[in-house]
């Protein structure tokens, strides 16, 4: 099987086991875990933040991340395909009751951002508090949004005194692909919601990062959600591990990802990293048809195929998969 | 004083106050008054739907309306400035816990929709359950959305298995701009709210207005909401009064309001029923030096002026406000 | 008709409709009604607070002035069978996110709270923010909780540093009953709920009483549920009416629930106001049996009956319940 | 240092950490993780039910549960010290948005339930939907429930129709101390949460425990609230190595107590699991106290002292920390 449905599948490697096997462990919820506290001090240092917080899932950092700028009854704007939109189950109004209002189109689109953007004008019109940016951006093709960009919002956001968070559970794959340095990513945002369990390949975990305040009070939240664990040093250390190991051979799955592209027909340049979507009639029968061949890829809209690459899928497997695909889309 | 703001500014009049006096009246949470359920079978009646309900203002009716088809963690889509995304404070984030992903543009696009809508692809995506319109657009300007464009929403929703919501707090004025019967526009949505203290000019109340099990459904959740007055014939009087008496007459408010979208140097055409929005280079600057010659209009963004024309603005105030918007905008 | 089921189902006098057909209105959401503003002064001067807020109804009024004082995640201690635990369709937990705890037993009972008063002990427990107490007391029978066991609930919050919520529903009953101001009600309390379409007559409206700023904060938060109506001073006229004429007369409702209690076999001296409580076998059946001698009383358990005096049942009305009553109970 | 602040601060032994080093994962999300697959089996039958769900916390686990049973704005009754009700920071209310009343006093007391016990009377007064039981009772101090009164709750609800939901963090003490199967106490629940992180020694985990049409439900909501983990597998196996080694063993855990309980002057008989608490003037001052002497326990109240016995605390570490507290407390 060469599964390519998402960089979510990877397994743990047997170095990464044996890390895992032997972290010092403590109750984190007592602030105890020795394992979980040095990865959040790494993390919160790689982008240049006071402080980070380890979460059980992407979705929770960025619930808790998103609330740390925008509250009850107050909206955050993104675009229409952002993961905190699409793809989060509604867990932001579900759980803060926070409102969004989106943007169809690019990832980051100032004119669009401006028409939308709502001051505070006393109490009848919702105030934007925030402005949300996937990096990079997952249903967008695993495209990457310019540092310049990123630099935009940035200033456009405290000409108006509100606040920027950027999605970035696959950023680890921006920075390979662009060789901007992870803290002038941070520089861009308020707080950051990071995965160890796409591109890296831990098993579980990612980490909300941004100020010792909105980091303390995050720790508060993620208790009431439910995702106070416990010994996780044992999570983390995959982390530690995978912060060691897997950052720079992204580049690997990068390439895999343009050899994909080509096999489909897509110009690899259009692949900015370990992401590949395909426009083509029918996806679900696309799925089915592969899978007929032992390659997983999945249907991420009615039309719209995608193929994730990643550290379980090796150079021969890609050529295995491309060559399917070849065949299937013909 | 011309007071062009809103027209929620306008006061009851002697009639409509004599109307109010001598209504019958019971308590409504027991469903015992006459007066508004006689309201209630009546609205529902001219928009051709089984049932509806009083409601203390448009942003309950919205609510409770738009929750008959989207619960906690789905979606609804629409415009990025409906006055259910822009005005309502967030309140179906923060009370009914759905969440929103919106366009800009059109107040009905049917190209934009059709790349946003998500069907219910298992637990991964948020699953959009209904479309929403606002007809008038408000903040579009009192635009009229055709009923064409209505009916291929209801088609687009049919086809997919969801829902459709009217924003109808000032159907009213569409109606009689176009002369399209209230129950064609009935019968393009599942639930609509509209509004009698706008263009009707009633002092308090808005009903939603759908089928006999929303309605029912409803009725709790406006309890629950705070919503469920008691002697509430009262007012629903009034909204009786204003169907009697106040809805042929939007002609003239729609007349007043060309008269001034010319004194501001915008094209009447475009202007389809009571409210005139323009742009200009600082609105709040304009607010302020037109209140100097007791004439009341508002900001609703950084560069945009509404007015509004209703009930207590007469041919001969419209006159006198757009000489002084003449003046002060040339 | 004798209707006992509750003292909302009174209908306007012929004088408070004159008061109301004339009120000078304006647009409340504005700031604009006078009427509604000289309400809000009236009756936050009453109790001794800074300002007031009209809202729909006793239940928004409820939601809003507990979160005053307690947020998401939070809680407020009370009876069990309290109005805000037990009355209100979970909309405290609902809307604002806010949990409760309860008592089962005497409406204040200061040994329970101190064994049940949490502590901000850090991100494990939840915290106590307010004690909420009910007078008053509806289904406790209308009892009065004493002056003295408010202060003793105030000195217990303030040695705490939390707030005090009174729900006073019926606040009026209770001043009438005992004579005790209703400033010395309000020095205990820092936000309350008081209620115009109950024992007073009015066909709408509850306010919130407290702080300017709690009550600014509330303004906002009242709109956000739906509850920021226009030209309000129709109702409020109806209001300003009642505290002019319908508040000392409730000595009379008191006297008939005396006498009702006598028929029913209830010592009337444990009827504190116009509440009368009564333990039947099966109450739907008595409620059922005294409906066929035109009287209406409403079962509020399976086992527990409940009258209410008011307004509209004049003596002569009280004593054909009351035979009535002897009757069906015999 | 001897730690009894709770049994959570276990770590995971050499033999557990072997198992999840060698535990065959894959992406739970997509349900393929073979290892928490056959965790969730076999959970589910100990306790006879159709389906399990692991979870990140127990916490998360609790709010799921009884999201099965009870919705927004309906109420689940409980002890006024339940984890559910005091230690879980309003989870329930601000993400379910349901709401509680509690008891004060013995876990079960079915007199106070049924006084409490709201059946649905309409759009007026909140239904109970649910009645919760913690077993053991961790702020009772580890109480066991005995089965009885679970079977009387049970019935009590089977009669009423509504759900009954076990709070069952410590479920295998009350197994291990009174001999009852856990299917017999899976028969009196529609719903329970159970825990490995507790006891049983694994650093991270729960489950809920039900039909398999609940389970599924609760699938979906668990994503929302970000408890979607990958590959879990790696703590689903040191659940599965708890199952098999840690259980009997809690029995070593309770002699433990039993000797604190004397050396604290409490009666040995009183303490039926792992759990003692002690009533003291000031609950900080002893914990500060002993800890000096390297004892670790904790205040779960001003003058309540809690010592939690675990699979980190040996027989010679209890009869250390017996003599230090011996000492402190006289």
């Amino acid at each position: 099987m060469v599964d390519l449905r998402s960089d979510t599948v990877t397994r743990p490697t047997e170095a990464m086991r044996a890390a895992m096997a032997s972290a010092e462990v403590g109750d984190d919820v007592y602030g105890e875990d020795p394992t979980v506290r040095a990865l959040e001090e790494r993390v919160a240092g790689l982008f240049g933040k006071e402080a980070a917080l380890f979460t059980p899932t992407g979705s929770m950092a960025n619930v808790l991340a998103v609330r740390t700028l925008v509250g009850v009854g107050e909206e955050v704007l993104c675009e229409s395909s952002a993961h905190i939109a699409r793809a989060e189950l509604g867990a932001h109004a579900a759980y803060t009751g926070l409102t969004m209002r989106t943007w169809v189109g690019r990832p980051v689109d100032l004119a669009q951002i401006e028409t939308m953007f709502a001051p505070d004008m006393g109490p009848f019109f919702v105030a934007t508090r925030a402005i949300s940016v996937e990096n990079t951006h997952n249903f967008g093709g695993g495209t990457v949004t310019p540092i310049e960009d990123l630099q935009a919002v940035r200033r456009f956001a405290d000409d108006r005194g509100v606040g920027v968070h950027v999605d970035g559970a696959r950023i680890w794959n921006a920075h390979v692909a662009t060789g901007t340095p992870l803290d002038a990513y941070g520089a861009c945002a308020d707080v950051l919601a990071v995965c160890l369990s796409k591109g890296l390949g831990a098993p579980v975990g990612s980490l909300v990062v941004g100020t010792a305040a909105a980091i303390e009070e995050s720790r508060v939240w993620r208790k009431r959600m439910g995702g106070g664990m416990r010994q996780v040093g044992i999570l983390a250390a995959a982390g530690l591990h995978a912060l060691d190991h897997h950052v720079e051979r992204l580049a690997e799955d990068h390439a895999n990802a343009r050899l994909l592209a080509e096999a489909c027909g897509v110009d690899p340049v259009s692949v900015h990293t370990n992401i590949v979507v395909v426009d083509v009639p029918d996806a679900p029968a696309v799925v089915a048809a592969v899978r007929e061949h032992d390659v997983l890829v999945s249907a991420v809209g009615p039309r719209a195929l995608r193929m994730v690459t990643h550290l379980d899928v090796s150079r021969d497997q890609a050529e295995t998969a491309a060559a399917v695909l070849r065949k299937v889309l013909r």
